[in-house]
């Protein structure tokens, strides 16, 4: 690249020329400082001129104090003061968007308590990675690996790996989902799945109908896209049918989606009974609002042997976008999610995630499909099971020891939400933070984060005495609060 | 599930009740037909009645055509004609939004030939995935994943795995690029980091300028932002200064982005030399317009030992965007790529990058981590240059033995790009599918996919035989068209 386009002319000693020309790129800026000059063996060769030439040409730059050797290391350029060295700040801050401005504003993990060792956090409702099955997953590497190594580590198709599609297929027909008609799209997790299915299928100012309190991720990427989010209302075993049915005679004919989680509402815990997710699905098949099924937990609800997700109501209709995802049970670092919906929604989903970023990482998905077609997921199903059983039961018999709450919803999963009467949850967790404490203050799940006395106790990843400890000093710390009033 | 709710009144038998509502779920359609009822001995654990009273109410349920049973499996939910089965269509093409229809208009995926197993494809600038290094990765993921794999299958960062970062800005620092102020976020891959940089910096009918011809992907993300494209011209060597200069002035300070690809312009293969890329780089200082610099095919420069980045130029000042990506040499099932930039800036993008998909999959970034560290790489780095540059050479013979072009582009890379005189590619590359054989025509890659004259040719996953008679067979379709003519 040195000498790119460089010619040798006959006018000037050829010493002179490549000594002018290097001249001319330190001088410019274009050789940064400190940088490695061809060792001159490779310069005689590469310019075919004799190695004195070349010689000369360094000592002549030496002399112009433009470069400086290092003995056994080489020729390297110097520091200049003539570069010119003009400033150019670009002010970025003028470049963002309104939506990178607002997913700035609304990115919790950068306003809130950073995590430290010396902390006990039940703000986490992120797996035990301790309870993974490594040397399964290790043989799942190895065995695909060798299968089919090569294509894995090639680009692949947008859609998705074949057969771990086929295998979410098959894994959802069990659940009582029909699949004809219906397809799969892989992507990087739910969050990408709910991203893609509401970046591509609404416009600024659509309605969305949703629980409140819901997932805060999911509020974050409906803000994100301007939507109009318009609460249901809970009670603590299932949804305000009256709220919705208000909802949708105010907004008649307006309404594009509703979002809901019937198998764990996060953060309430709340399942919905199967005649009410027979009465919700038909609600919104009579006023044509699409559903957007997240089916979070499902996995981890410990009497699940008989549930069915909403889309089962589905069959032979096409009004369910349901979106899966492994990441609370397995493996949430490889980021492995899929929207199940009607075929041709599907493919036309399929060249929004070709533009977005190709594929998922198809060496993951090979591995998963490994992993989950053997037996072992199962036994790790029966197993994580109990262990967050045991956790959650254990849990609540300290919250119920400890903490003086107005109510505790939860029914197993990796987390119970509290509300706390006439108890700011900010202010408690700024307590709590000076003893070690931290949790996640409930206002962050409701639409207009106007609730002030819940919060979010997430177990998943604390061993039992500090489930025990931490939950004291909530408690402790919430009769103190009292006390001082 | 199946009970829940579910309470023993005293005014009624309990097997009557226990029939009823489960009847009750048949008929409303929320047991999914052929689905499992519990076996008697579950539920009369579960609802603490004789299993006797379990047997009568799921007999009553047989003799009421509800329910059958197979030998040693268990009881069914039989089709019910009575079941609501009002049809539910939602249309969901008028969900999609602009954003979705120009994506799908524009996904060349969707409309261009398949690949067959008997066709010679030269449209893929894939690398050759025999060429990778299987054991050293088997190697890498063994290690990582024994040191650390719990870690790395758990929730990560969203801007990436710290050693991975790290060892990038190493990686860059190499390329005499200086790291002060400036910072890295790991990206699915390049289309990622594009997308990202465009949906996060622009606002819809900003005006970019960028290289004409140029990377189909990153044509498509700018029209799918609906950006206003605005053309560099390039001739054989270099850009058009002229024109460059023309667009500045034309559109004086409405310009707001400059994407370039210095190290190897896809499709001609043109590699900016250093006295044009300081020309380059101060026209677009002295007009504050930000450079998007795209890293592709650096590495694969076949005499790249003195090459620098734009963005070398930039030390102590922030208008570049640097994107980098392995995926034309390493793995890109994995999508792995880097935006480096202004640090404030980079904070800010990750706020982007966690709303959209949390973070990159840790586990292949942990597997590439210690792979890149390794000395694997350097050693793969010098092995695929020669097996490519070997083919390039090869493909390049064949093309002057066997091709009436006017001219060709190319120095290295995976491909070749020709100028066929007065021969439309798009009507060639129907001939020559007739014959067994495909290539990319040139016209994707131009803004306005004006151009008919143009073919790309990767040969990058070609056998020298496959090479040398596709070859032959595009020249003598060429000769045949002109015959005919």
């Amino acid at each position: 690249m040195l000498f790119y386009n460089f010619e040798i002319n006959d006018n000037e000693p050829v010493y002179l020329q490549i000594k002018n020309h290097i001249k001319d790129l330190i001088t410019k800026g274009l050789l940064p400082v400190n940088s490695k000059l061809p060792s001159t063996r490779e310069l005689c060769l590469l310019l075919n001129v004799s190695r004195n030439t070349i010689l000369s040409a360094y000592d002549e730059l030496k002399t112009e104090g433009l470069v400086y050797s290092v003995k056994s290391k080489g020729t390297f350029v110097k520091e200049q003061s003539s570069v010119a060295t003009s400033k150019w700040k670009v002010d970025w801050s003028l470049y963002e968007n309104e939506y990178t401005k607002n997913l700035n504003k609304m990115d919790s993990a950068k306003n809130e308590i950073k995590w430290k060792s010396d902390l006990i956090s039940f703000k986490s409702i992120s797996p035990a990675g301790d309870q993974f099955d490594m040397e399964e997953l290790k043989r799942a590497f190895l065995n695909r690996f060798n299968l089919e190594g090569h294509k894995l580590l090639n680009y692949g198709y947008a859609q998705g790996y074949k057969p771990l599609i086929q295998f979410l297929i098959e894994y959802m027909n069990k659940k009582n989902v029909d699949s004809l008609n219906k397809d799969i799209l892989i992507t990087n997790g739910f969050t990408e799945a709910l991203n893609i299915v509401i970046s591509s299928l609404t416009k600024p100012g659509d309605y969305i109908l949703c629980e409140n309190p819901t997932h805060n991720v999911s509020l974050k990427i409906f803000k994100s896209y301007n939507l109009n989010i318009l609460p249901i209302d809970l009670n603590k075993n299932s949804l305000d049918f009256e709220s919705i049915n208000q909802m949708i005679k105010k907004y008649k004919g307006k309404i594009k989606f509703v979002y809901i989680t019937p198998s764990y509402n996060n953060p309430t815990g709340i399942v919905l009974s199967p005649n009410d997710r027979f009465k919700f699905y038909n609600i919104m098949k009579e006023n044509n609002i699409a559903i957007i099924e997240d089916g979070f937990n499902e996995e981890l609800l410990y009497s699940s042997s008989h549930i069915f997700p909403i889309c089962s109501l589905d069959n032979k209709n096409n009004g369910v976008i349901y979106i899966g995802s492994f990441s609370k049970i397995l493996f949430p670092g490889m980021r492995i999610g899929w929207i199940f919906a009607d075929k041709n929604l599907i493919d036309r989903l399929v060249s929004v995630k070709r533009s977005i970023n190709m594929h998922v990482s198809f060496l993951d998905q090979g591995i998963l499909y490994d992993y989950l077609k053997s037996s072992s997921f199962e036994k790790y199903l029966k197993k994580i099971r109990k262990y967050y059983g045991d956790k959650f039961s254990f849990a609540l018999e300290c919250a119920n020891k400890y903490i003086n709450y107005e109510y505790v919803l939860g029914d197993g999963g990796l987390h119970l939400f509290f509300k706390i009467k006439d108890i700011d949850t900010r202010y408690l967790l700024q307590k709590c933070h000076e003893k070690g404490v931290i949790f996640m203050p409930g206002d962050v799940f409701f639409i207009d984060e106007n609730q002030n006395n819940f919060m979010r106790l997430g177990f998943s990843r604390l061993e039992k005495d500090e489930i025990e400890k931490g939950i004291k000093i909530i408690g402790d710390t919430i009769d103190e609060i009292r006390k001082a009033e």
